[in-house]
């Protein structure tokens, strides 16, 4: 049985902020029969993740592969892959069987021809929304958890700033380290962003970077008594006046830099007279490292915050193949809230 | 009984690299009787440690301050203090009696009235040259052994670059991770000195940066197969050219920048995608904060290494008090080899 698969390119590689130009909607046919025996699956799509580290995978020399083996630079006119989630249509492996709900590594696309490797596990929807899986209760929501709790290993009472604080992980550190009992204070780029942090996640402050001229001089404000805990997403002049506001033994975890991923002159410097004498340290990581050791804590943990309700869950869903590059450039222009996914089907059944 | 006693003072505020005519050696009567059962205690002193840190607290902001309660800056016009080995020559201290020898933070002076607090321990020469308790058994060797083995962790076979090569700290974590087992390149500021890390101290191979244009390609030749560790003992744009030639999981342990603490517009910049994707964790330190735990086994661990004669101690001996300027001003143009410490006695009888 063939039918019209629609699947998202980029037409080129993109070396800054992305536009939604720079993508496309493609079409092919593709057969849905696979043959018995065969470790060949065929999962229909329900939601699509949309993440911003993509975007150093699209660049012509993409400075995470020369560190990650596993990713794999994005091709021009090749489908994308990435976290979705989805429905087996087909299976020819006897571990999978039709209707089986599964998050994997698939192509950005109505149908995925997948193989075992490519399914991270299945999924049970009797609970919790399938798309918790893509967000809180995923590869965002160990993020932000083995980034707080492993990294930065936090005290009560400790003074935590998180930048990028309405972005997936954000929201989700800044919720966390309330939970846990600390000082939160979250930077963001837009007025309605600031009470959005204040009022509906009780961040105990927040500011519009935006509107900050001199960002050591806005940090001291916000933290008279120093930074303990710099979450850093967005990487820049940010991380430079973090370094000046912080106490002794401060903890900066950075799990991604979206300032510098469009514009490498956004670099910032660092003042290691600041982090030798103040002892700070400073680690990127990557949440897939933990799986093994952290991932059923995690799950354990967030799943009881949101069966309590202590932990909000914030996602930003987009409709449709075609809104794909709004939703992926939307990342990068702060137009979006939460975590951002795109629901391919009306309806999950 | 009345003595004349020589200090060192700086006359001013030092704000870039220091020169001779920023100090001055100025002359006091000191009275060498102490009260009975005071805790007043007069040293004379032996042997100045001469330490590139002090130049932070010569600063008119001294950005250590803010940092560490015991590092107060130094007053232009009073004596300087610091690393010190004297002789006991008074006591009203039950637990010190002339003869004893001591090391502790005293004046750059010939004499220095001292309490208690001051003295961090007694020393012994009948193993050691007293010297070493200012350099190899001393804050330098700790800086070297807890940076190294506690800071960065390292497995055998790692690849390791040491900045600053031969300077105190440099020359002995170079050592430290030959006799570990790891692959050591050293970078320093001549071609004699060059020479000097692979001939007579066994690094693996050691280059001048002042010959190298392009760090990071000069890099790339010394570690083809990329860097585990780096010992950084200089700052600015070195950080920045190891970062782009680390290996996934590599480490930073900061314990000094001397390329920025005399000009602030060295600062290095940090390419955070790297350290993102690369996991790279980058501490500050300073080694009084492991003494509790780590000193003992340090000094055993040391002391061993000495009596085999696998670690050579290069010191850097001038002698007299007038040569304490000089001294300092040439760990910052590159003159000193090892440790430099400054004589002020013909015979430490």
């Amino acid at each position: 049985m063939e039918v019209s698969n629609k699947y998202v390119v980029i037409k080129h590689h993109i070396e800054e902020a992305p536009k939604e130009s720079d993508f496309e909607v493609k079409t092919e046919s593709l057969n849905l029969l696979v043959d018995e025996g065969s470790d060949d699956i065929i999962v229909k799509n329900l939601y699509i993740s949309i993440d911003p580290f993509q975007i150093n995978r699209m660049k012509s020399f993409s400075p995470s592969q020369d560190a990650l083996s596993s990713s794999t630079a994005i091709i021009p006119g090749k489908a994308i892959d990435g976290p979705v989630i989805g429905k087996v249509v087909a299976s020819g492996n006897s571990k999978f069987e039709k209707g089986d709900l599964v998050l994997g590594v698939f192509t950005w696309a109505e149908y995925s021809l997948v193989k075992e490797t490519s399914i991270l596990r299945k999924l049970d929807s009797s609970e919790f929304p399938l798309t918790y899986h893509l967000g809180v209760l995923g590869y965002g929501g160990m993020t932000a958890y083995v980034g707080f709790f492993e990294l930065c290993k936090p005290e009560r009472g400790e003074k935590v700033f998180v930048s990028t604080a309405c972005g997936n992980v954000g929201i989700l550190v800044g919720q966390y380290a309330k939970l846990f009992g600390c000082y939160v204070v979250g930077c963001t780029g837009s007025h309605n962003k600031v009470v959005f942090l204040k009022e509906k996640l009780g961040f105990d402050d927040a500011f519009n970077y935006k509107e900050e001229k001199d960002l050591s001089s806005t940090l001291k404000r916000y933290f008279p008594e120093g930074i303990d805990i710099y979450f850093d997403n967005v990487g820049g002049k940010m991380l430079e006046a973090v370094i000046a506001n912080m106490n002794t033994f401060g903890r900066v975890a950075i799990c991604g830099a979206t300032a510098e991923y469009t514009d490498l002159r956004k670099t910032g410097s660092l003042d290691l007279v600041n982090v030798i004498y103040k002892r700070i340290t400073i680690k990127g990581f990557i949440a897939t490292d933990f799986m093994i050791h952290h991932f059923s804590n995690f799950m354990k943990k967030t799943s009881n915050y949101l069966r309590t309700g202590e932990l909000k869950v914030i996602e930003d869903i987009s409709l449709g193949m075609e809104s794909v590059p709004s939703a992926f450039v939307g990342l990068f222009n702060g137009s979006n809230v939460g975590k951002k996914i795109v629901r391919l089907v009306e309806d999950e059944e």
